[in-house]
């Protein structure tokens, strides 16, 4: 019997990162996921069930509720107004529709590499074509405009731009990024700026594209900074022209975003959880330098020193004649040492022979997995 | 300066329904809305505020939580088993993905007429082409197989059904379901079969067409029936070859239905809030009669008696002579009578000629709307 499925179907799956993690039992030390081990801030839960009662928990305007784009777009670099901001089911709906919403069969979608696997799944979906801008692990993987624009062709409609930057933790600087949006601006180029990432830093503020150029989309959320991962609250900031077509797509895809959620976003913007908040953000600081220490007690190998996010690479290279490549070793780790970890090649060919780390898990579960990770190695 | 937008987007923008929804200042009746006007019940509410403290909110698996799936798989009448459910973000989302999980460029799909107007946008997003199916307003817009039939062509791949239906309010009858299905499994033509208005009907449960073919994708949700369409929780059931690229689709698109959605839709599926969804459903049915008898008193129009949603329409096609087609007359009763009214031909061209009115607002507003409406007509 035939298949009933479209083509743009063909090899749609579940992340590789998704899959090692369904793999891992609980007893597992997961040092694999995309979300912080702390639990959503105590106020936000206090305001919600103090005042659920008295919502309405209908639909709200399909591109969100108005004071929550108001305190977006104010917040934002971007200098879209108000009413160019939708609230989106994390900011993953927000990726989604923007390429839906930019992408022609055929045109090109440049996506760094390494990165985030749904970048070339969903060009995919949309018909596009992905082709990667390389990270160079030699050059530690930084983000350099002379470097990118060697990958524009003819047929580049978007670039992907991540900082910071999931997986090597890099801080685009923001002078290469205003080099580079006057390259795009140049050739009519649209980018697409993820920086969900962007309130987890180590040293200066990430700077977002979205100062030195107008056609892009911003893309945040709540999931990382608040670990508010399950509530699903996500935004982007878009051009004048994509506001009707954007928001009618957003209706046509979910109506609208959780209202609940958007409810409590409003509240988390206005400042009620910034202590516990700052709080959590200083601990992510202190389990980044207790990751980076681990690393260097517990094995012989080198890392990636991360500048935000909550991630970091560990270098196996060296390790591949007698380990294998990282996905081998990842799931080695996983099956002799029950640690959770994510095979650089998840991320691209310049991710392969590099784990991903999380330090966003507790610290007794990043010292223990390490010392399992260097003892794997050591035998 | 050209367009960054995709052809896909072409057209695309909020829905005619939304657009007049937005024009109403809060001062108008609203018989337009597509949501019960009651609170989500108490005890759901009450669940929420005294379990959220102990609940994990981050991430749940991309499909949903085990639990859910498998509470949703055991009430289908889909047979589907539990890994062939996903929690979606409400029906919305799944509706979205089971066109763009099924329709190739140029695929033909079948749409009913009149019919939710969503269902043809998305599938021009999609890149499919929309053909109508009439549900005939001479022969009260019955569901007939031999109708249906006739506008199959050797491109059709995919036919959305409706039962109940809106704005027709009609239930499907079973045989005639069972006898389109065997048509449609003859021909490999896939069904998508949205079914939100399944628990709110006022004569026999609506049937569904999966208990005829296994070539179907279910839609459902928790909206309409525990009034939660702010809460964002649907679900779909598919065929098992759709359970890897579906759940892959489904976490480019939103990754997960928001997790306080779903452990309160667990909490609703074992019943929780039974009594007050069943005191809800009675009140609708009273506000169903209450609406018939208030076209009859108030009004001198025909109107299309429902078996199931919380919709009635309403026949103007003798008065467009003096007042103009649906549309004309429903943004002159919003501006001089302050009630908001769809227009049928938001849902296309056999939806020309009558109004939908939504039962589902309190009955002092149902009474003076259709007060207001018989008195707009009476001029």
């Amino acid at each position: 019997m035939s298949s009933f499925l479209s083509q743009r179907m063909q090899g749609v799956e579940q992340s590789l990162i998704r899959r090692i993690n369904d793999m891992a039992d609980p007893s597992c030390i997961n040092l694999g996921l995309g979300e912080p081990s702390f639990p959503t801030p105590e106020k936000l839960r206090d305001f919600l069930k103090e005042n659920i009662d008295s919502w309405h928990l209908g639909y709200s305007p399909n591109a969100g509720i108005p004071e929550l784009r108001k305190l977006i777009a104010e917040k934002s670099s971007s200098r879209a107004p108000a009413d160019q901001v939708c609230i989106t089911v994390g900011s993953e709906e927000a990726l989604f529709l923007s390429l839906i919403a930019t992408v022609d069969p055929g045109d090109e979608v440049l996506i760094p590499d390494p990165g985030f696997s749904t970048y070339e799944t969903i060009t995919k979906i949309v018909d596009g074509v992905p082709k990667k801008y390389t990270l160079d692990p030699a050059k530690n993987f930084a983000f350099r405009a002379d470097d990118i624009e060697k990958f524009i062709s003819g047929k580049t409609k978007v670039i992907i731009i991540n900082s910071p930057n999931n997986p090597t933790g890099a801080v685009y600087p923001d002078k290469e990024l205003e080099k580079l949006a006057a390259f795009l601006m140049d050739r009519q180029i649209f980018a697409v700026s993820d920086e969900v990432y962007q309130d987890i830093f180590f040293d200066e503020l990430p700077p977002s594209i979205s100062r030195h150029m107008e056609n892009c989309v911003v893309i945040n959320s709540l999931s990382k900074s608040f670990s508010m991962t399950g509530w699903r609250i996500g935004w982007c900031l878009f051009p004048e022209e994509m506001k009707i077509p954007f928001i009618g797509l957003h209706q046509m895809a979910v109506m609208c975003a959780p209202v609940i959620s958007q409810k409590v976003a409003v509240a988390a913007l206005q400042g009620i959880a910034e202590e516990e908040k700052n709080k959590n953000l200083e601990e992510l600081r202190r389990r980044r330098k207790l990751a980076m220490s681990c690393i260097e007690k517990y094995t012989d190998l080198d890392y990636v020193k991360p500048s935000g996010t909550f991630y970091i690479l560990v270098d196996v290279r060296e390790k591949s004649l007698r380990f294998g490549n990282s996905l081998d070793i990842t799931l080695n780790i996983l099956e002799k040492q029950k640690v959770v970890t994510v095979p650089g090649e998840a991320f691209g060919k310049a991710g392969e022979g590099f784990l991903r780390l999380s330090f966003a898990a507790a610290p007794k579960n990043i010292e223990e997995g390490i010392r399992r990770i260097g003892h794997f190695f050591m035998k």
